[in-house]
């Protein structure tokens, strides 16, 4: 791969500094960089790179203090978003599967677009409908009366349940089931657990992500929803009835409980639990391994396990450091106490 | 689906009030339900959609206030167990797999009972036994020497290792993982793993459920036991040589180290991790989160990591929250023990 | 099978206390072990057991009390290793699978070793390069250019993403999915996230071990990478760019965000999650649950959520736990420090 210096500082509204007669071959991390790559540099933890790196040209920020002379800069206003650009328009992997695989096991009445293309041992049952332009890659299962919009990506091993419907562009990791039993029981008065049937389904809107060996829960009745532009990261658990609002993201291991409502534009870092039956509002933000026991009401970004204002649990955390000198404080105070008490006594 | 008002009643042994002349075709939730629709309400924070729901029909608790005329109610002891008899009844889902699938893998020594539905690309390995009424759906693998007994549903990517045994009436999930090797290694004097061969197996009795994703690790040696009527969610980590007794209930992404004892009708919520080689007594309840490091020997809610009794832990919460002010006053404690020692000098 | 007692014994640096003319046919863990059984103790919670177990012979440390005459005795420096050794020796397991199934599909492009043993339905794609005396199981998948050392063993519905590196004798477990996207993207004006593309890989080198449903991101760019020896428990999560070096174990469930790295011989107990972007040094034990938010220089055993060294962290909760008592002393201060200003007061 060829990339021309002024083409890329144009792609990312970037201003060169420095030879620009060099030829650039690939991208690369800072650390890792060697004569021919273009690298960048965004987090400030990475900056200890910048002298070694054997990069021939590197994406700073405009006010980024250009000491070295052997290496050319474009200064651009957000390196790593403009690396993302790069890697998009020099890099965008292709995935070579191409037409319907003679393995795989189409049921007649299945409907399947245009330039859909199918991998071996893949199952799509009756009355799965498939847009155009999408791409189910070896030993996924669709069971009956899935929908799947266009341009779709659904990697290996992929199970989608029943009457699933999938969006547009939705993009769907190895190992993820969609559609599950939600975990539904009723008790009876010997303690023992009747299952009730889940007879729901999981929707997921157009631009949705979906990691690997994620499970989303079909609803008890009505429909388990991810909205638009939803990015759900690796080994999430999302339970039946829960809806997750637009633009919003889940990093790895989180668990939403059941029929809770997690609002637009929220943040759940890795392994942060919410309880089920609760409301999210938008645009709140839970630190990692944040276990949230009862609605949200007001953005914000919160944390700890019960969850609370980042500030207050932060403030807490600093108490709870300061516990011992806390406890010495009070044997202190006990002990002056009791000599100004007999002090006291005495003066009287 | 045309349901009969007055069928449904008695099924939940309930008292209609209001029109019987009204016909049902379907269940919804109540804030999605249309006319035609059977709801129920039992969770205090739904009743706010009591006002606006439009279904024909509404199970409720007998003392619900009946404010509206224009709907049905049927009383009943418990709307939540009512209408799930009445999916249970009405809705309960059939799997449209029926036969042995051409494309199966079927071992000439695998015995299989009557009625049994083998999906696409199913294989079952030599030594397995299968009872009646067996359904194990597409792209599902059994190892040697799996047994399974009669009415069990398997659904797709799930994997079987060698020598499990399985129950009657047990679900098992997409993508469940059923006698992966546990994490067992012994360390050399250099700190170097050495694996110990996973010997044992794992035993799923009859009427357990196991969600989709999860990991059951086989024994090192003995077996990894689930006991009868046991429910696992999505996501769970049982480890080697683990038991979980008889009508418990574990819920997502909880995880339970090796060789643990968990007693009968326990409930693990999510998220919940216990150490290995300790015992839970019966009827313990570890709410979401909780990290257990030793034994439980006493029924009872625990909560918190390290997990305490739950009214410990919320009590303990609260003076956490309460450190600023705690601080705040040792701090004004301080002030005036400084004021009076001065005052006191004086006084000498 | 029928175990030489004197062999057994020399294979652990064991000796004999007792009869040596009794057959040994099988082992077994202490509470369920039968006459015929060796077992062993070297956990002191099961020495309970020892009074009661019907085991023929047991491997003891030199120290034990032998307390009983009716049972052989093997003293061994740790009966732990020992008795791994004998299931090593005696019960290696053998996976009966032979050849190249006719129902799998390899490209022809795709270069197999000598000795390598393909599954049913599994699909080897373009590029692929396999070693020898591989084994793969059922139904899984291969996309382009994965390579494969020698000697390595992959269980059923594994999915091996594009371009990986395996080295040798590495094992992977059923459902794992390895070098999926890593979670990259980046945020609009708008606050929508852009997809970046994830070109990287995964490399997992010698002696690697794998659990069950784990999930391993490949890097954006670069390679993430788990070195030798390093052994993964189940539903583990590694996110694009981590490296852990060798000889380090994660137990099941613990997560670890993107381009963190790990040290050599860390041990990460269950449910642990790191943060991303940080170091942590070699030698360090994070215990259960632990939560990491910023690098760990030192070597240590850490805790807790945020973890911190375990003697602080368990100093503090034991603080935590006095909360109560502290409350009171405070209330009782500020009485006794009325009572004296008032006493003062009169003395003035």
């Amino acid at each position: 791969m060829q990339i021309n210096l002024r083409e890329a500082a144009e792609l990312v509204s970037g201003k060169i500094f420095g030879s620009e007669e060099i030829t650039i071959t690939n991208l690369a991390k800072i650390e890792e960089a060697q004569p021919g790559d273009l690298t960048f540099l965004y987090h400030q933890s990475y900056e200890k790179f910048f002298k070694l790196t054997r990069a021939s040209a590197i994406l700073v920020k405009p006010d980024f203090k250009k000491t070295r002379t052997d290496i050319t800069y474009i200064e651009t206003a957000d390196p790593n978003i403009a690396f993302a650009k790069l890697i998009i328009h020099y890099f965008n992997p292709e995935f070579p599967l191409n037409g319907i695989d003679k393995t795989s096991s189409i049921h007649p009445e299945a409907k399947l677009g245009s330039n859909v293309s199918i991998g071996k041992n893949v199952v799509i049952s009756n009355g799965c409908r498939i847009g155009n332009n999408v791409k189910i890659f070896h030993n996924t299962v669709l069971l009956e009366d899935v929908e799947i919009g266009d341009d779709c990506l659904i990697f290996q091993n992929v199970s989608i349940r029943e009457k699933c419907k999938i969006g547009n562009r939705v993009i769907i990791h190895a190992g993820a089931v969609i559609g599950s039993d939600g975990f539904g029981y009723y008790n009876d008065d010997k303690g023992i657990f009747h299952k009730i049937p889940q007879i729901g389904n999981v929707v997921l809107e157009d631009d949705v992500e979906i990691g690997a060996n994620v499970t989303i829960d079909r609803a008890a009745i009505g429909s388990t929803v991810i909205k638009k532009r939803v990015k759900i990261d690796n080994l999430v658990q999302v339970a039946h009835n829960v809806v997750i609002d637009e633009d919003s993201a889940v990093a790895s291991q989180s668990g939403v409980a059941g029929s809770t409502k997690i609002g637009k534009h929220c943040l759940l870092a890795g392994q942060v639990g919410i309880i089920g039956h609760v409301e999210i509002a938008d645009n709140v933000i839970l630190l990692a391994q944040s276990g949230v026991s009862k609605g949200i009401p007001k953005a914000g970004t919160y944390f700890g396990s019960p969850a609370k204002e980042v500030k207050t649990t932060l403030k807490l955390e600093a108490h709870i450091r300061s516990l011992p000198e806390y406890a010495d404080k009070i044997k202190k105070l006990e002990e002056q106490i009791k000599l100004l008490q007999e002090e006291l006594k005495k003066l009287k």
